[in-house]
This record gives structure tokens, C-alpha cells and sequence, in this order.
């Protein structure tokens, strides 16, 4: 944070008051999940460090062991240029709000570092923390049941935040291209000849349009060469059964 | 689902064989913050209802009293005609993957119920629950740290679901969807026993990982109840041969 960087840093994760340790582990999890590591506690209420984060961290022992105690809302975004206050409901607050994607969008285009403030378990953050946020982090909940533990607003917001960085692109796995249409075209007529055979085409003047319909209902899956080849396999196995 | 309503219904959250009660409670508390509340359990380990469920929803009762329970992934989908895995690796699956926002807008442009699937928490889900579904769902997670809950995991899904709630559904494109899974399994019953019978599984103990394919294969194209009608009756042509 504030270090120079050209592009926007990874926002820290304040939370402010945190009750359990074992929340406060979960949200490091949470973070590490989508690539942010820079935590930072104000005033916990059991002190730190707290026995109960690092087996609900599952391993995201290095958020936990680099994070930083504050006093103060105010001294824990000190080195901020963007403060962001989570909160579940609006309450007739004169800041702009925004949903976790809008957030995202901003701490990315705007320079400068970004904090995004998470209230105690219960209460949420009170008005005075509010206060030192230029913007509110709202996610839009089910109105009639909005139930949304620490843990996973922080995961929500973090989820949003990933999705632009460049390390969490899935490694795709090429999926192979449909087979070409000659290929195609073999499979259809073989099993249009057995059909002919087996007197599938009834009466024979249906012949034509039952035809069409196979060919769009065989056309439709995409199947690249070797499954081509499979279902040709699976017709021929019932041209010559071959018992074993 | 399936009962003719022009828009896209909400997807099931089907949890295949989950461990603790606890977290079927979480994940019941994760969906119905964002509205989801069709909740599918498959042989939960310690069987249903579990007492360990309802403080763990903290106030989604509704979603869990009216979970339904089933013997096997196959029978928690039979109504719906589009089914997502969700894994957080790639284990050289040869369907499509989708990021859960690309898989909500899907769910949300194609006719028919979807269904979306969460492996237990250990093991995530088995190759036989993978090859079921048509895609697969992947959260884009850290590369060095991939630690997400069964809950968080949902969380994620629900919420991009809801962010197209509240937008106007647009004119339904007039295709059939493709058939419940029911009908699906139907059809790649028959053709595995005319398989059996005309030999085809060389050697036996390949029969696995053979059925395995066609059925990834036969799942692909996604026909509608009457193209697989259909490909039931070309199968039966050959099962009896009538020349006329």
C-alpha cells in the first residue's frame, strides 16, 4: 500500500472490533482464497494474537501471522487513499453506495490504496467508523432474510475483487472443436443405411423428412471426431452383435 | 421446475452426500440470502434431519424444512434438464466451464430447471456425479491456496444467481429444453443394455470407464424430450429388427 506501485494494490481487509478469533481466521481464509493478504485488526476484543484464528484459517496462516493491530479505525487506514465501509443496510447515510462489483471496479481504476472496513460480528460498524469512509460497500441481500456473516462478506467482496487480476485464470481445458461435417456426414449415412435395413423408415414417402430430423437432431450435439467415431463404434455394434 | 412457467425457475442447490449438519445449515443460510431456497440433499452421511443443521442456518428454516432428500444424484436431478457440477479443479473433464457468473446468466437465458451440484466436503464430488452434469462450475480461485468451504462455495453460485433477480426476464428464445434428466438416464440405460448384449464392453472390466464416456457423450447435445424419444426409437430398430 502506498508504496509506489503504478497500478492499484490489493485493498487491505480492516476488521474493526472483530469478536471471535475464529471469525477473524475465516476471513483470512476468505482473502487468501482470491489473492488478498493484507489484514489489518482494530481493537480486537480478545486481544491478539488470538488462539482460535489459525485452525478456522485452514492454512492462510501468512494473512494471519502479517497482520496488523490498530487502535483506531483511523490509524488502521491511515496510509489509505480510498476507504470503503461494508455495511448491510443503509441507514440514511449521504455517501455514495456501492455493490461489491462497483467496488471492485473503482479500487481497480482508481489509484492510490484502498481499505474496505468490516464491522463486529453483532452490531456492524458503528456510525463514527462509517464516517471516515468516502463510500458504502453494500451487497444486495434478499430483503426479507439478509443474513450475512463476517466471513462471507468478506469472501463476496474478495470473489469481486479477483476478478480482475490476472492470477486467477482457470487453466481451460481445450475442449475439442466438432468433428468435420465429411465426418459427420459418415456417421449420418451409416446410420441411415442400417435404418433402411432394420425398416425404420415407415411408411417409406417419410423417409425424407424423418432423414432431416435425424441429421439436425445428430448435428446439434457437436461431437469432435472421436466421439464421432464412438457412436459409430456403439451403430456397428448393432449392425454385426458379436456376442463374446 | 418443468411445470411450464416461461421463465427460467431458480436453480436447486443439490449438496451430493454432505458430512456435518452444520453445514447444511450454512449453505441453507448462504442460499436464502440470495433468494435460492430449493435445497436437494443426496445420502447425507448422518441422515436427515440432522439437529446440528437448524443453528447453523441461522433463521433459513423454510429452506431446510422443506429439503428433500434422495438415494442418489441421478434421482435429486430427474426434473431438470440442465445440470452444473461444481469442482474446484479439472480433473480432464471434456465438458464445458463455466465461471459462476457465466453459469448464472446460462441458468438464467435457457428454459427448463437447472440443478447445480456440491461434492462433500473432503472429496468434492465423484466422477460418476461429474458425469452426470452437462458443465461444469468452477470459482476462479488463488492458485496457491484454493481453500473454499462448502458453503462459501455456494455463497458464491446464489449470489451471482441473484444478480439478474431483479432484472426483466427477456422473451424466452421458443426451444424446447432439453429433457429432465429422468428421460436422459432413460435413454443411456437402453442403449448400455443393448450394449451388453451386442458385446460391446471388450474387455468387461473397461465397462466403466466405457459407460462413463457415452454418457458424457449422450449428454452433450442436450436433446429435448422429443429428439430423445427419437434416439430411443433408432436404438429400438435395432434391438428388433423389423424389415418391411
Amino acid at each position: 500500500m502506498g508504496n509506489g506501485e503504478q497500478s492499484a494494490p490489493s485493498p487491505a481487509i480492516v476488521l474493526v472490533r472483530p469478536q471471535l478469533g475464529e471469525n477473524i481466521g475465516k476471513a483470512a481464509r476468505a482473502m487468501l482464497n482470491f489473492g488478498l493478504t493484507d489484514l489489518r485488526l482494530v481493537s480486537p476484543r480478545d486481544g491478539w494474537p488470538n488462539p482460535s484464528a489459525g485452525p478456522a484459517a485452514s492454512g492462510a496462516d501468512m494473512v494471519l501471522a502479517n497482520a496488523r493491530v490498530y487502535d483506531s479505525t483511523a490509524d488502521a487506514v491511515a496510509d489509505c487513499a480510498h476507504v470503503y465501509a461494508t455495511t448491510v443496510r443503509k441507514r440514511g447515510v449521504t455517501k455514495p453506495v456501492m455493490r461489491p462489483d462497483e467496488a471492485a471496479a473503482a479500487i481497480r481504476a482508481e489509484p492510490g490504496g484502498s481499505a474496505i472496513l468490516f464491522g463486529p460480528e453483532r452490531s456492524g460498524l458503528e456510525t463514527d467508523d462509517v464516517a471516515i469512509a468516502r463510500t458504502i460497500l453494500t451487497v444486495p441481500i434478499n430483503p426479507e432474510f439478509g443474513s450475512l456473516n463476517l466471513a462471507q462478506a468478506v469472501i463476496l467482496v474478495a470473489y469481486e475483487w479477483s476478478k480482475g487480476a490476472d492470477l486467477v485464470q482457470p487453466s481451460v481445458t481445450p475442449i475439442d472443436p466438432p468433428a468435420p461435417q465429411a465426418e459427420l456426414d459418415g456417421m449420418i449415412e451409416q446410420l441411415d443405411q442400417m435404418l433402411l435395413e432394420a425398416g425404420y423408415f415407415f411408411p417409406p414417402d417419410r423417409r425424407p423428412t424423418t432423414q432431416r430430423m435425424l441429421r439436425t437432431l445428430l448435428t446439434k450435439p457437436g461431437w469432435n471426431s472421436q466421439e464421432v467415431r464412438t457412436m459409430r463404434g456403439v451403430f456397428s455394434a448393432f449392425a454385426k452383435p458379436k456376442r463374446r
